[in-house]
Order: structure tokens, then C-alpha cells, then sequence
């Protein structure tokens, strides 16, 4: 049912303009009053927080973005594309670090909502139940990027897709023992889903799954340096890795090239992601492009249409990634 | 003279309130009473920017942040710094990307200005003409992040004295020909003050300063790769380059790797910035190290201090930097 503020008011016997001085906090309400306006918001289910959002003269033309870690190389990339459209469609914008910290991220949401920002983007790869009980508390659009959770509207790429086009790449150029450092097990997309993918190209190939080929890296420079070096102590080591993103990706080149061996002749490592950096180290790395630019462009101009009442085509936008094929390979 | 806003209602005969409400240009007051309040405002030579800030029931609890490019991997530490102190501090923070472009500058200043942020922290190495005359206009304090520029205050390092000390370095390792590539010859960090240390070092040790070993870059990969190969075109190459910020520095060991030249047996190069990339390149940069998470960090709580009408020890703040020798020298 489609919220009308003159319901309430009817409801409670009064004018709009106190209903609107109730839900606003203002003093000049008569305490019963105040009551009768509460108790007939209530009974007809409406959200005062929804309500004081109709309410307001203007919106805010704020943006809240929570963010793991803006000094990561990946988020970058992604706030700017967002920072450009909003400022097309004269938005500011919060920015939040969150730490990917949990409680963090609820305090700083909390934040955004007493602010009365129009809208959020939450970036980041996990979605806490309970940050997404306070989407729901709140009526505030929110638009995820990268993670993908219930009917959140959301904007990503197919990272099993393509990490299963990547591990094919590598096939396809003659490795027939190819290794995988992965994220974290509890991270649906770098430690899941692009594991998944590495897997279905393998099975694809009729190539068996080797436990002591897959390490658990995590998301940094650290974890893929330890993994290589874990990788490079096997009895016989792979022909190649497919490192689950490029941060970990650099940092297991380091770790081949610390020890003499060559990239690509003796060995070969793709990465994930396409962070500004893979173009620049030497040699440069094999990696998927995901449009980060672009997701955050269109995350945000999403989120303009959702507060303009346009309709969506739809609230699951996978954008395309591409494989750039550089000298690690 | 302190502002006392009873002085404006007695010279103009009418109530506090009024005042505020016409500073904050509410409708209801009589044009010719806006008229008596602006008039004795005039008079004493209050700003009604001032006057609005003062009857602000609240501080906005808001700080703007102007940024050339948060996608450039120097800017997000120094914004992580400011955003944990203003997260201690209970701030939030508008972040808002200039690309170096001053109509820019101008424009989201002057935006910051309406939303009625609480302070702004300008980061860049170059204050316009323009934009200090904004500063002036808006009674909002601001701080300068890595620029210096009239009485503002500042925080920055001593960027003539780290890149003399780092010449040095190489000096004492016995290199007796060192080229630079510098910043664009307007920018008066990268561009000017390190070439002074750069050129103060060689005059010290009684060595030539000599046109061919000193190329204008910029502040990007690309100008660090094309200032290299042009260095390495010369007769009579140097044995060293002094590279006036790491990114350039990667781009320049780049155009060296490729040519199969040796960092750092044929060739030592040395950064300036100690970006997040200098430590994970391979072979690792040697650099100075600004304290970019710090600059940022005390910068905020500079800010907080004038906010809270606190004394300030110096307007103008010099950290320490420091000489991290690396494998490329």
C-alpha cells in the first residue's frame, strides 16, 4: 500500500502539518496530541522514519557509502565512479570506513540514517544479517556493490564466470597443473565464488582437484606472498596459479621472483580484479577486469532512479568483466 | 572584536530571533525589517555567513574534504587518517574529488559552504588565487594538506631538506652523475621544492648541475616511463635517478626493466611519497616516507581544535619524514 500522509491525519483527527510536527520531534505538540498522532501511525503500520522522510521540505542530496577500507587499491576506483554520477545529479557524499568490521558497519549505517542521506551504497563482499536487519528498519534505498544478498538491489560481475574463463585461459595455454590461492572460506565471493569457478573449469577439463593445490589466502599483498611460497615448497610444484585477486596476486609474484624463478617461462600467475597497480608492476599481470569505475557509476545511478520513483529494468545488475591478457602469462 | 549578536539586534531594534531569521533568510519577516537587520549588520561589519554559523542551534558535525583524486594511491591513507580522528571526534566527512581542475575547487567548495560543513581540509599541492579568496569569503576554517600558502594553516613535511637528503644518500653511495625527474615546473612540491633540494645537495658536493640530467615529468606513471627512456637515451647515461614522486619512480623503473637494465647494479632509482605500491614492486623502491596516514590524522585533529576554539601551538605543522632505503639503490 502506497503511503499517504493524509491517512494518518484523518486517523488521528488532526491537520497534516501535525502530523508533521510529531514525526519531525517537534515541541509545540500537546502531548496527547502527540498520542493520538502516534497511535494512529501505528495502527496503519506506516514507519515514522518513513514518514518523516515524506515529510522533509528537500531531501538532504546526501549519499552515505560504507566501505571497507578506502587506502585498498579496489575501492578507489569504485568511489569515484560513484563521487562522479553524484555529483552529475548534485549528490554529496558520506564516506564511511567500515574496517569490514561488523559493528562498525551498523554504527556507522545508524549514522547515515540519522543524517537523513537519501540513499547508501554499501561496498564490501559480505553482507552481516544484521546490517541487513537495519536496511530494513530503515527506509532507506540501498544498493550493494560487489555483494550480493536477498532483494537487496545490487551491482556486480559473474565472478564464478569469469574465474572459470580465466582457469580456462591457463588451460588452454598448455598448463595442466594449475594452482589456486583463494580468499577467506567464509568470503562468498573471493573465497567462494571464484573458487567455484577455478573448480568447474577443472572438472570441465577432465582434470582432477588437488587439495594440496588450493591454499587459503585472504584478500592482501601478505596472503599471496605466503601462499606462492607455501605453493613453491611442493615436492612438484604447479605450472601456474590463479590467484583469487591481484593484491595477493602481486605479492606471489614477489615471492617467485625473490627466489630466481621466471615469470611466465617457469611459472605463470593471473590475478583478479584489475587494480591500477597489476598494469604498472613488471612484469604486468594477467588479470579480469572488473569495471570497478563503472560499478560504481551505475550503483549510483541506481540508487538517483530509485529516488526518483523511475522503475528499475532490475535490482540484479551483473555488468561484463574481460580478460586482459599481460606479460605474467 | 569578538561578534556579540545582541549588538545587531540593539542597533537594529528588534529581537535576537529576527536577526536569525533573517540571516537564515526565513520568509517571515517584514521586508523592511529584513532591511533594519541587514543595515546594522553592515554597520558592523559582520558577516552574515558568521552570524548564521553562530545561531546554528547545532554544529552540523560535518567536515568537506577537497581531494585531486582519491583514485591516486597517495590521497586515500591521508583520508583514512582524517576519517578515523573524525570518527573519534564524532564527525562525518564529505569527500570531494577536484581533479586539480580550480573551477572545480571553487564549485565544491562553495557547496561545502551551503551544506554548512563545520571545517574543510583542503588536500593538494596547489591553493588558487581564487580558492584562498573563498577561504576568506566563508568564515568556515580550513586546512591545507601538503600546500602552504599564506597564513592557512598547514600540515606538511620539509620537502626541499627530504629530497636533499635523499640526493645525499646517493651521493654517499657513491654515484657522481644523478639525474631527476621532476614535477610540472608550476607545482611547488613535486615540481619545485624537491628540485631545489635535488639541486642544493649537488651544489654542496661541488657537482655540476647539469640541463640533460633534468627532466620535467609530472606526477604520473606514464611521465616517470617517458622521463627514464629519455635519461637512458643520453650519450652518457647517470648511475642514478632521483624520480620526484614513487609513482613516476615505478613508471621509470618500468622503461629500465624493459630495457634489461639492472636495478639496481646499472642503474639505482629513487621515489618520493612511500605510496602503498613502493614496498610491493619488485625489486622494492627506496623512497622518502611521508607520514600520509599521520598528515591526515593530525590535520583533523588541528581542525578540531580551532573548532573547539582551542589554541593551536603553530599554524604551520612539519612532520618528519624519513629515508627508506630499499633494493632499487
Amino acid at each position: 500500500m502506497k503511503f499517504n500522509i493524509k491517512d494518518v491525519a484523518r486517523k488521528a483527527g488532526v491537520s497534516i502539518s501535525t502530523v508533521s510536527r510529531v514525526v519531525n520531534e517537534s515541541k509545540v505538540v500537546k502531548p496527547e496530541t502527540h498520542e493520538k498522532v502516534m497511535k494512529a501511525i501505528e495502527e496503519l503500520g506506516y514507519k515514522p522514519n518513513a514518514i518523516a522522510r515524506s515529510l522533509k521540505i528537500k531531501n538532504t542530496k546526501t549519499i552515505g557509502i560504507l566501505i571497507p577500507d578506502i587506502s585498498n587499491q579496489f575501492y578507489p576506483e569504485v568511489v569515484r565512479g560513484i563521487e562522479d554520477i553524484a555529483n552529475m545529479y548534485e549528490y554529496n557524499i558520506f564516506l564511511c570506513n567500515t574496517d569490514l568490521d561488523q559493528e562498525k558497519e551498523i554504527k556507522y549505517y545508524e549514522a547515515l540514517a540519522e543524517k537523513q542521506v537519501d540513499g547508501t551504497i554499501f561496498i564490501g563482499n559480505i553482507v552481516s544479517q544484521d546490517l541487513y536487519k537495519k536496511f530494513k528498519t530503515y527506509d532507506i534505498p540501498v544498493i550493494l556493490i560487489g555483494a550480493d544478498y536477498e532483494d537487496v538491489p545490487s551491482v556486480g560481475i559473474d565472478n564464478v564466470g569469469a574465474s572459470k574463463e580465466i582457469v580456462n585461459y591457463l588451460i588452454k595455454k598448455g598448463h595442466d597443473r594449475i594452482a589456486m590461492i583463494t580468499g577467506k572460506n567464509y568470503d562468498p565471493v573471493v573465497g567462494i565464488a571464484r573458487l567455484e569457478g577455478y573448480k568447474n573449469a577443472l572438472n570441465e577439463a577432465n582434470m582432477p582437484i588437488e587439495d594440496e593445490l588450493i591454499v587459503e589466502g585472504g584478500l592482501r599483498f601478505k596472503n599471496g606472498y605466503e601462499g606462492c611460497r607455501k605453493i613453491l615448497e611442493l615436492e612438484s610444484p604447479p605450472s601456474a596459479i590463479f590467484v583469487a585477486n591481484d593484491e595477493m596476486a602481486i605479492g606471489a609474484m614477489r615471492a617467485a621472483l625473490e627466489q630466481g624463478i621466471s615469470i611466465p617461462e617457469d611459472l605463470a600467475i593471473v590475478g583478479f580484479d584489475n587494480i591500477d597497480m597489476s598494469a604498472k608492476v613488471y612484469p604486468s599481470l594477467t588479470t579480469v577486469a572488473q569495471p570497478m569505475y563503472e560499478m560504481g557509476a551505475i550503483a549510483m545511478r541506481v540508487l538517483t532512479k530509485i529516488l526518483n520513483d523511475e522503475i528499475l529494468d532490475s535490482k540484479k545488475i551483473v555488468l561484463n568483466y574481460s580478460l586482459l591478457e599481460r606479460e605474467s602469462s
